[in-house]
C-alpha cells in the first residue's frame, strides 16, 4: 500500500452558522484546505464526504453529488460515508484507503453538519437516530441518557467521581481559548459545571457537547505528489476502525468501550506504533464521560483510571499526553458529521507546528471519533 | 492492486415486506451471501451498506452498526455509503477498493431499503431529498417530474415516441416473470402503459418503478482468497464513479447523463474493454426514459437511438445484448439502497450460468446504478 499524507487543511468557525448554508459549510472549508495544499480543482481524483443526517437536519440526501456541484468538482466521484457522530472519521479512513490503494492519487475528505436549522427538540430525535431505533430511541433513550448510564457504571466500579468528570470540560474550555474556531472560548471551573441544569444524572448541561453548525476538510495524497507538493506534509501511518453492539444492553461491560480499543488496537498495529509513542491527541468527548472512556481505552492510562489521570493534568496541554487541545467536543463544538474530520485538522496542525497558541511539542499525533454510544470507532495515527 | 472476486451473492425477495424489519432485511440477503460463499463470519474483514434514508424511512442511521450488531459480525469494520439510488453501486466500489488496496481479504457489501414502513407522501419527500432541496425541492419538484423534463427533451431532441418509452417497461416485465424475487411477475403491454394513469407527461403509472423493500449482499474477496473457497468466481474488472451536477438546469444536455458517460468510461478502461464486449447489463430504470439514458450513454447504441433500439428488441433477453433481465427497477423494484448491488448480484449469476429460466449465454456483464436524476453514476464490469 502507497503512504498517505495530509497535504492541507482547513476548517470553518464552529458554532451557530444562521448565514451559511449546509453547502457553503463545505465549500467554505474545502476552498480553505485546497488553497492550502496548494492544488486545483483539477489535481483532485476523488471526494469523501461525513454526514450524518442531511435528510432530516436539512432535508438533503445525496450529499456527494451536492458538494461535487457546488464546490464545481463534477465530475470526479463523491461518496457520502455515514456513521452517526464517527461519519467523519470513517471518511477520512475510506480517502487514505482510496490513496493506499492507488485508485487516486488525491482525494479530498470533508465532513460536515447543519443541525441548527431545525428546533432542538427535533434534533434530539435525529441525534437519537445513531442509537437502536427498536431497542433504545423507540423506548424514549437519548444519548445524554445512555452515556449518564455508563457514567454511573464508571463512577461505580472504579470510584470515578462528578468531579473527575466536570476535570474534562473545564480542561476542554481551557484549550478552546485559544482556538479561534471554536464555539465556546471561555473558562469554566469544576463547580459551574457541577451547578448547571441536570440533563440526565450525573450529567449536567456543562458535561454534554454542544449543537453545533461546521465543517472541516483535508486533502489526502499519495507520498510521491506529497512531496512534490508540500514542503511539511504530514502522514496518515495508521487507521483502525472498529463496530461494537450498537445498543448499550447487548455489551459486556458499560464502561469500557470495545470499539474503541478494536479501532486503537488496528492503528496502533498499522502504525508500529504504541500508546506511549502518542505525544498529542483529539479524541470523542461528546460527554464527559466519553473522554474517560476514550483516554483508557486507547491505552493512555489504565482502565478505570481516566478520572484521576484527568484531575492530576496528566492530559492538560502542558501534561504527559496533551489531549484535545482544540478545545474537543465539548468546546470546540460537535457538528456530528464533521468532527472526525476537524480532529485530523487539529492534529496535522500541531505536527506541522501550526497551532500557534495551542501548540505542543509533539511528532505523533492520535484522532479518535466514536458514533453513538460506542457502536463505531475510527483511530488515526498521524506523522511529522 | 489486487484483483476482485464475487464469491457469494444473496438477495430477499423484493415487494412489500410488511413482517420484515431493515435490519432483518440485511441479515437474510447476508446470511443467503455467506452461505452461498461457503464462508463464515470469522473470515470477513469488512463490510460496506449502501442505504439512501434510512433515517427518514425508519429514523435510523449509523446503518452499519446496526447491521453488524443484528447480523453477528462484531467487531469488524462497518461502513454506510450514501448516494440516494446509486448507494449500493457506490458501497460495491467501496468494498472493491478494500480488496484491491490489500486492505482485507474478504469484505461483504450490501445494500438495503425498507421504504413500505411510511406513506407514499412521506416516501416522495424522501426521495425528492436526492434533489437539490434548495433549488429543486423546495420548489415542489419530485423524481417523476424531474425525468419527465429529460424524457420530453430527448423526444424533442431525437424523435423518442412514448411507445419507444413503454417498450422499455414492457421488455422489463417479461424478464421479472422469470425472476422468483421480482415485485411484479406478470406481463403488461405498450397499450396498458400508455393508458395506465398519468404521472408527469410523458410519464405513467407504469413508466416508473415501484416503492419496494428489499435487500442485496455479495462477498468480496481477493484472488487467492477466492480460489481456495470458490470454485466458480467471478471477477469485478472495472468499478468507474463519477458526479455531474445534481440540479437538472445546471447541465450542458437534458437529454445524455454524464455521469453515466464518464463512470463508463472509467470502468470501460480499468477492464480493458468496449461496450461491444459486454454481453448482459442491468442499467438503472427508475423511469423508462432512465434505461435510454443509459444504454445510449454507456454505448450499447448510439446518443438518441435508445427508443428505436429497444422497440426493435436489440436489448430484449434474446436481442443482441440483454438489458435487465432481472426485470429492472421497474419489475424486478427498487429498494432505493440494495438496488446497486443487486444489480451484481444478477450479472454474478448470469455469468456463473444460475440465472436458470431468464439465463443468456453471456461471459463479461455489466452493472449501472444512478442516484438522483444523473448526479451520481457507478459502472461495474464483471467477468466469469
Amino acid at each position: 500500500m502507497n503512504r498517505v499524507a495530509v497535504i492541507g487543511v482547513g476548517l470553518t468557525k464552529f458554532g451557530e452558522l444562521w448565514d451559511l448554508s449546509f453547502s457553503d459549510l463545505f465549500v467554505e472549508a474545502g476552498s480553505d484546505a485546497i488553497i492550502d495544499a496548494g492544488i486545483d480543482g483539477k489535481d483532485i481524483g476523488s471526494m469523501y464526504v461525513g454526514n450524518m443526517s442531511g435528510g432530516r437536519f436539512v432535508n438533503q440526501e445525496h450529499i456527494a453529488s451536492l458538494i461535487a456541484d457546488h464546490a464545481g468538482l463534477n465530475p470526479i466521484p463523491g461518496t457520502r460515508i455515514e456513521a452517526a457522530c464517527a461519519s467523519g472519521g470513517l471518511a477520512v479512513r475510506q480517502g487514505v484507503m482510496a490513496v493506499a490503494s492507488g485508485m487516486h492519487d488525491v482525494v479530498v475528505v470533508g465532513g460536515a453538519e447543519k443541525m441548527t436549522d431545525i428546533t432542538s427538540e427535533k434534533v434530539t430525535q435525529t441525534l437519537v437516530t445513531a442509537a437502536d431505533q427498536e431497542w433504545e430511541a423507540f423506548l424514549g433513550m437519548t444519548f445524554p441518557g445512555l452515556y449518564a448510564m455508563m457514567a454511573r457504571r464508571h463512577m461505580y466500579e472504579f470510584g470515578t467521581t462528578r468531579e473527575h468528570l466536570a476535570q474534562v470540560s473545564v480542561k476542554n474550555h481551557a484549550n478552546a481559548k485559544n482556538n479561534p474556531n471554536a464555539q465556546f472560548r471561555f473558562d469554566i471551573s469544576v463547580e459551574k459545571v457541577l451547578s448547571s441544569a441536570m440533563v440526565a444524572d450525573p450529567l449536567t448541561l456543562l458535561d454534554c457537547s454542544p449543537i453545533t453548525d461546521g465543517a472541516a476538510c483535508i486533502v489526502l495524497a499519495s507520498e510521491k505528489k506529497a512531496r512534490e507538493l508540500n514542503d511539511s506534509p504530514v502522514y496518515i501511518t495508521g487507521a483502525g476502525q472498529s463496530t461494537s453492539t450498537i445498543s448499550l444492553h447487548d455489551r459486556e461491560r458499560l464502561s469500557v468501550s470495545d470499539a474503541t480499543i478494536n479501532a486503537g488496537k488496528m492503528a496502533y498495529k498499522m502504525a508500529g506504533k504504541t500508546p506511549k509513542d502518542i505525544d498529542v491527541a483529539e479524541v470523542h468527548d461528546c460527554f464527559t464521560i466519553a473522554e474517560l472512556l476514550a483516554i483508557e481505552g486507547l491505552g493512555f492510562c489504565d482502565i478505570g483510571s481516566g478520572g484521576k489521570f484527568t484531575q492530576d493534568g496528566r492530559s492538560a496541554i502542558d501534561g504527559e499526553i496533551p489531549v484535545n487541545t482544540s478545545g474537543g467536543l465539548k468546546a470546540k463544538g460537535h457538528p456530528v458529521g464533521a468532527t472526525g474530520v476537524a480532529q485530523v485538522v487539529e492534529v496535522a496542525l500541531q505536527l506541522r507546528g501550526k497551532a500557534d497558541k495551542r501548540q505542543v511539542d509533539c511528532e505523533v499525533g492520535l484522532t479518535h471519533n466514536v458514533g453513538g454510544s460506542g457502536g463505531t470507532a475510527a483511530v488515526h495515527i498521524l506523522e511529522a
